[in-house]
């Protein structure tokens, strides 16, 4: 089975030119298969900002309305993605940078509207892998903004860590699979205030007792429970980490199945 | 030999939802191998102006600086370009939205700087008709934004209508390939006061003929050059029309070979 390696990078990172170029470097470098899902963040609120468009929250969660939608298409959909794409080329990487509805590659569907409307928020229904899996076998490398497709139409704003999990599961049935999420920390801390408590293994085992200690932070939730989402669905490895995550003699957390 | 058509859509179809809905009707249903490709006109002004970014012109002539090109990207190659892809998809067309960068589909140079430098703004040098040719051989239906790529890793603003005219050009070598200009009128008219003055066909010496009278006004200077550029270099046919250009009943002007 062939080997591939799915790679999430967050909005910090992206904001940093300097980061972001050495972080390309490591990812041009990378032999084999790969796959770059990335956000946005902080930029998209920024530009938002200066077009005069309030952010909107209801219980402290953030809704996407349609200008919101409009300013994440350009930022993430254009400006962030194409920049990489153009970046990658410069490393001759052959990139090209996708969002969902491109070869219809992530569908998804309006999160139901319970006690909160969110907008145009989409969970992933289904990854295009045979569409995937022929760019792969040319020798290219995608490169995804976190925004996927409805049937409907619509473009909808969808969680980066969800969309490079789901990416992994999908790849994972057809090639060896690695996920790999670059973030600010070096993987889980055991003491968040201390950066060199990295917890290098942890099985669901430990992540249960982890939880229940209240080890993991509100922030690490949602990204654990991707993980383990992932590995559970077959994805063959799951490592977190800092942008230097693709070096081998990186200090990382690594995600065991149990 | 397949047959290819290559259409190029401008700013005032693209801005209008409604004419855009109904030219995406014609579009999807055309059958066999085509490309779209779009520029994006007003809209990139408008929101560069929100931004308080100032569109800086030389001599009546506007430059791409560094906010300009950013706006650029946005707003050809993410929100133009992206709900475009997913307005086809929803038509059942299997879009990709694409840029010069991706696949190094589209390689240009900076514009020489004599007179006057115009920033980032660079002429086409190499069309990767390999890559498209592999899309379309996939049944995939690459939408291009008016954006290149240049070796030095950096994105350029370039014209449309050339964006257009290159692939047809690059692309006749391989297929059948029809270039199609749909902007505002319904051809080259004879009369500009008079939509109805169609001239249905034009060589290259009855284009001599309009230029000596002075019948060709200057808008349309650079589009019939493009016309009869991609003519001489290969391109089996050329029409220029109006949003219903797609329709076999539509009146408008054929450019035709010497």
């Amino acid at each position: 089975m062939k080997q591939l390696k799915v790679i999430k990078i967050g909005g910090k990172l992206i904001e940093d030119e300097g980061k972001l170029a050495d972080f390309l470097n490591d990812f041009a470098k990378l032999k084999g298969p790969k796959i770059l899902v990335h956000g946005g963040g902080n930029m998209a609120t920024e530009i938002a900002g200066k077009l005069g468009y309030e952010t909107k929250m209801v219980d402290g969660r953030r809704i996407t309305d349609e200008n919101s939608m409009a300013v994440i298409t350009m930022v993430y959909g254009g400006l962030i993605n194409k920049n990489i794409v153009a970046k990658l080329q410069n490393r001759n990487v052959n990139a090209i940078g996708l969002c969902g509805a491109d070869g219809k590659a992530i569908v998804s569907k309006k999160r139901p509207v319970k006690e909160i409307d969110f907008g145009f928020v989409g969970d992933i229904e289904n990854i295009n892998s045979e569409f995937i899996l022929n760019l792969l076998e040319q020798g290219i490398t995608p490169v995804f903004s976190a925004i996927s497709y409805s049937e409907t139409g619509e473009l909808f704003n969808t969680n980066a860590d969800s969309v490079a999990s789901e990416i992994a599961v999908a790849m994972s049935k057809e090639m060896e699979t690695e996920l790999l999420y670059c973030f600010e920390k070096k993987g889980v801390l055991a003491d968040i205030d201390n950066e060199t408590s990295i917890i290098e293994k942890i099985d669901a085992e430990e992540y249960q007792s982890l939880l229940e200690q209240k080890v993991i932070s509100d922030g690490m939730l949602p990204k654990l429970h991707n993980c383990f989402q992932a590995i559970e669905k077959g994805v063959q490895t799951v490592r977190l980490g800092d942008m230097h995550l693709l070096r081998p003699e990186s200090k990382h957390t690594k995600i065991l199945s149990s």
